[in-house]
């Protein structure tokens, strides 16, 4: 078996750094796949690194500026993300987190894919944390954290002509001297002509103190796969709403409504049913039924699923979130005190995995369906009609 | 009527990025102008980008790094602009809008027209806006809004042989999800040997919600045109100081002093006569009346002019500004109160236009004290000798 | 005796900048010594301007985009520095000042030799300041003001062939409207296989009026220099801990543990003896005592000497800090009232030197002990058991 090849595009300790970059599949070694960098300029975007991935049928482009996040994608044709108001990718350089009351991570906010986290993810909100003197202080935690506005220190393409798969590799500290210090380590991988899409991320304790982990994939869809009459499809177990706003739509909680102007936003958590090997999946499938996105992901490490529905006019942000994480984007205080904030040991690592699947045809989002049937068998949904205190703040 | 050329600096959508530029007059095709663009280095202006146009007697340089402001112009030999303590023009990724209690705005103000705005301009001061939940949050307003620090989109020179006129045009948005979407496009246009620069500006609402527009232009001048006795000419129905401290100089409100160490800021806010189309005018003329600097604008865009006397020592900022707006700037939710802060409807726009001209010989400024004469005849100025409830919180 | 040649790196006014350079030895005509300056790529260093300068023995590197600070050293193979959680050099655009409650600053720090200050610097805390109505506000003022995160406007190199001395010259604005306006000179030299470093500060008010200034040069050592049992050698006349947890380790104050996971950091404050010319020094020693960095520098300029203990565990940042400085870094406020900020008045300057000397000789490093010895003559050091009014609030 062949050692993988290597590009490192990004590597600040050794000086290494590409401007621009493109490598074929042939220089890959992988057919139908291509990867190419460069660094956008001009407006909100000026001094963003875009690494582009094709793999024949499947797009995506990787932003190691915003702490590796995904951008947007395509798949045949199919648009993946949405469309935000604010016209990104936005460099960070330009993002206050703490503008508007601690909201302003709103004004990077156009990805397709984009962590929360690390240290902390959720709604803002006072948290109390120890100083330089190792007293307690208040501090106020800004919305879904600071790793979607670290750039990574690290990038690396690599390609695998055995395994005929292609992968963007990155690092991103979030780290300073009384703070905590994590780093993130992401491996995005896709094969030739597939329709999946992977990420194997690791978040690593770089301190010699235990650490909370606070990490949610925020994955965000308009069109095709939302519309009038789009569907979640997950093995509920149970599910929620998160405030009362949620509750007067819990009797569609898995529908969703066409572009509707003035929509207020609602939020539902789940618990979800898995596999033996605690594997699980949650979907959103187009009103017809032939188009859907599916998301797989382990429930013994990303135990909470939440669903963002955010069905507002189409210049105001028409998007749903399915957003798998260690926590509910509760304040973190909430969180820590229903025990869903892990803490990971000196030296040690919490690992996150998450496939993105496209369907395209009617029998890939039949297979979905039956599936999540599959997995839900014998189990009756508990579905609160109000917010409930294990979720949310009631 | 052959079209207009065109030259796109930047324009994102389309990845169109010109590091450098220079247009003679040829390539123009009118005579006496040329426009160049290059990015700054070093410093806290590193990176950002200047557009430079000359038209044989005025030349002025536009940011487009910093919301299409005007840094700095210059006629017949004399500066327009003044000598601010911080030397720009400022990156904004180094201006943090929250410092100092809001005011951290003034890191970036060396600017000679600065447009403040979009959602709100004005004082730093607490306001109230809807949240991702609908539920009103108490969020800090800070000093002047974000239009100045935030850069184009897409900036284009246009030059029109037939008309004979160069514009430089500009988008910028200041727009982000559970936020306000507004598009500033600005078209700035002179002409050959012309003594005239206008901005033509248009506000749109990118949202499908109606917005709130704040907007004002701070126009600020040293020297030659601020000196000990120069003057404020302006077609005067009623004034008022803004608070007590200006007040104390009511009496001389239209004249300025020579630098003056330690002078405290007064502030002015007028409400002027108009023409039957609502143009109107205001004029700094300098003490022997031989040279001035005029803004003619549109009473029914921008109701309310502010006059900012910061006359203290040369090296603490000897500056006035002449400032039409929308509103005064005061806080935001005050002039909500006083039903100067305008609406846009989803769809819709608003339009502000400005033209600044220069007065040179001692027969241009007559002409203008004439014009002030005529708009104001029949009227007796209403001067309030203490703030007035009307304008300013007293 | 000939002019000493210059090179100009950076000069925003002239629209000079160097993307890179190498000036050997030949060039600067004085042997064994070279300069480089390049700009850094990617990661948090994104940007970030750095000047490297040899002199066959010590190498050091400056900032000017983090206020000529200097990032880190060595001499004949040993580290001058420590190893900071966060790797840098980290752009100040990716550094928010009033996050964590005003402990921001942190996330930028990794520097061997990093300036607090220039209108403050010490603890986070609110201070009242003069608005630009000439009103009192009251502001929160960040950890260690704003320098380090502030990017100088002018950088030169100069090279002395007749001296035989290289320096590095640099300019750096604090300053904006209604806010203080202090521009730091500096002059770092050294000279051919010297084992020293010299910075030649000299601050000036931009103002027309008087202004405070708080500096202080917070100077960073991990090993080789820090290790169980090196030693605090300083002709100390009083001391105190800054506060109870301080107060714990007074007993072994001068000794520094091994690192330590979970250590709390420990701050003292001194007053030093000084020679007739106000000269004094303070040094850290190893454990055995053959190799020690010593601080020189003049008690009339910097009366204050604060000691920063953190002997954390490696990956959590081992790390003592030697400070002199105008002021102890505490809030700004408790400090002005003790008469330890300094004014300075419009148009004058406030001075400060340091040398940063390394002793690698178990000989040289008894000179500095006999050096210390000599000025502590007499003297019987009066070391507080408990926090002392004088020194902190207690």
């Amino acid at each position: 078996m062949a050692k993988p090849k290597s590009w490192v595009l990004t590597d600040v300790e050794k000086n290494i750094w590409a401007e621009t970059i493109f490598v074929g599949h042939e220089e890959l070694g992988v057919p139908d796949c291509t990867v190419s960098k460069r660094t956008l300029r001009g407006g909100l975007r000026d001094g963003v690194d875009l690494v582009e991935v094709t793999n024949g049928d499947l797009s995506f482009s990787v932003l190691p500026t915003r702490g590796m996040g995904i951008w947007k994608g395509s798949y045949r044709g199919m648009s993946l993300g949405w469309n935000a108001p604010v016209k990104g990718p936005v460099n960070p350089k330009l993002v206050n987190l703490l503008d508007r009351g601690g909201l302003g991570w709103l004004q990077g906010f156009d990805e397709w894919i984009v962590r929360c986290g690390l240290d902390s993810n959720g709604a803002p909100g006072e948290d109390s944390v120890l100083d330089n003197n190792g007293n307690p202080i208040t501090v106020n935690l800004t919305l879904h954290g600071k790793i979607a506005n670290l750039p990574a220190h690290y990038v690396e393409i690599q390609a695998d002509p055995d395994a005929r798969t292609v992968s963007i590799i990155g690092q991103v500290d979030e780290s300073a001297l009384f703070c905590p210090g994590l780093r993130l380590k992401t491996t995005i991988t896709t094969a030739p002509v597939s329709n999946r899409l992977t990420l194997v991320d690791e978040v690593s304790n770089l301190k010699a103190i235990p650490s909370e982990l606070e990490l949610l994939y925020h994955c965000n869809f308009g069109g095709p796969f939302l519309e009038g009459n789009s569907k979640l499809l997950a093995p509920i177990v149970e599910a929620a709403p998160r405030d009362s706003r949620a509750g007067e739509g819990i009797k569609a909680f898995d529908t969703y409504l066409p572009p509707t102007a003035g929509y207020i936003e609602q939020v539902y958590f789940y618990d979800l049913a898995e596999d033996r090997a605690h594997q699980t999946l949650a979907a959103l499938r187009n009103a017809s039924g032939d188009t859907a996105v599916v998301l797989r992901y382990n429930k013994s490490q990303m135990p909470c699923l939440t669903q963002w529905k955010n069905t507002a006019a189409l210049k105001d942000g028409y998007v749903t979130g399915l957003e798998p994480g260690t926590n509910y984007p509760n304040k973190k205080r909430f969180e820590r005190d229903k025990g869903r904030v892990p803490r990971i040991e000196p030296g040690k690592s919490y690992g996150c995995e998450l496939t993105i699947e496209i369907c395209s045809s009617r029998e890939q989002v039949a297979a979905i369906e039956a599936e999540v049937a599959k997995l839900q068998a014998g189990v009756k949904p508990a579905i609160h009609q109000r917010p409930h205190p294990k979720f949310s703040q009631t």
